[in-house]
């Protein structure tokens, strides 16, 4: 029986989580099967056990395990005959890292770019809830919070320039090959691609071609999502 | 025979460079033996075969291997059965990722808060190249520079999240241990504790903690250059 993913998604089947797609990238890296359930905000707390706040949760042969990190870890140790997530304990240490690196430094500011859109991108069921928490969060309307972004894109560019070093030296974070941690970034811009039409990165940023490599990665999973359309 | 390092040295055999600190770090985490030749800026010319630009540079049997993270690979490389400097590849691939993220994100932002100190520590016959070089890359006198630093503490403290995030889930980047990830930013802060009693951090700050970590660590040996005095 194939891994069930409750995976989140917007309207038209849009999916448009980081941390969902970081899982995504996590099972098709190990070369697992499985299917997603889709699953708007609000009915978050009917998945699985109905204890659950927040996705990805997966249900593996009876278990269940949430966050996209823990899940991670939880495939590592479940399957270590499979392709490795992090390249040894030293990338797993280090991906946590890049995890804090990629919420503290890029998602917040992505999220004053791009939390209308998101919001936009929703199903209409979880438009109150959305708009409520993250207002509630940002102390301001989203259209507010998003207003005047193109001010704030070498903001975010420029903290974006240890990844774009990094790939001026080598194709991936995890090094010659693609591991947990280029998922981590990748979840992270494949929701603002999922969600917004708004361009994050030039053609010519050396994180555009890295993105472009993610996309192409397992048979060109993360194209399974188009961009959103202007 | 043992390794030699060329070791950036300052007045009163201050050994202060961020880079020396993290081959130091890196041959006694593999338990290499390894002496010191404290070198002036204006005399790497002359050092090992009279072609280096910059130090760390180590001569080991008959070879010369200059950069820190180059060094590191080549230890890595030379010395598999000696304790691994990245716990695997993914490691040593993220480990880039963090000297990126050290140089462009704290680095530099450091420099701003001590670079008058820094050319404070160095011996006399470095004083006129320190300054010269430093205050055409900074556009202004290092002085200038270092003025009003106190307004500039929340930002480095800030630009320190992601690594106080981690020591919060872990007691190193590495994880459950020191790998070189951690010697990176150790050896950044070393520099700062060295030449300047300005107060980076905060007691009470978790970076404060991993940094007293990696200064017990093999023997206390970042110990063995006291702080800067007041």
């Amino acid at each position: 029986m194939s891994i069930v993913l409750y995976d989140l998604c917007g309207e038209g089947d849009v999916r448009f989580s980081p941390y969902c797609w970081r899982t995504k990238m996590a099972l098709a890296h190990k070369g697992l099967a499985f299917e997603t359930r889709p699953t708007p905000f609000t009915a978050i707390p009917t998945i699985a056990d109905g204890t659950q706040k927040t996705v990805p949760v997966i249900e593996d042969k009876g278990r269940i395990v949430r966050d996209s990190f823990d899940i991670a870890v939880y495939l590592e140790e479940t399957y270590p005959d499979r392709p490795s997530l992090f390249g040894g304990p030293g990338g797993q240490g280090t991906a946590r890292f890049v995890e804090n690196w990629c919420r503290v430094g890029i998602q917040s500011l992505l999220t004053g770019l791009i939390v209308a859109d998101v919001h936009s991108a929703l199903q209409e069921v979880d438009d109150r809830y959305f708009r409520e928490t993250r207002e509630k969060r940002l102390g301001r309307a989203l259209e507010e919070v998003q207003a005047g972004r193109e001010d704030r894109l070498d903001a975010i560019r420029a903290a974006l320039e240890p990844a774009r070093a990094t790939f001026q030296q080598q194709p991936f974070l995890g090094g010659q090959d693609a591991l947990f941690s280029d998922f981590i970034l990748f979840g992270t811009l494949q929701w603002a691609r999922a969600t917004s039409s708004f361009r994050i990165l030039a053609e010519d940023d050396p994180v555009h071609d890295w993105l472009e490599r993610c996309l192409d990665l397992y048979g060109g999973l993360g194209r399974s999502q188009p961009p959103r359309a202007a």
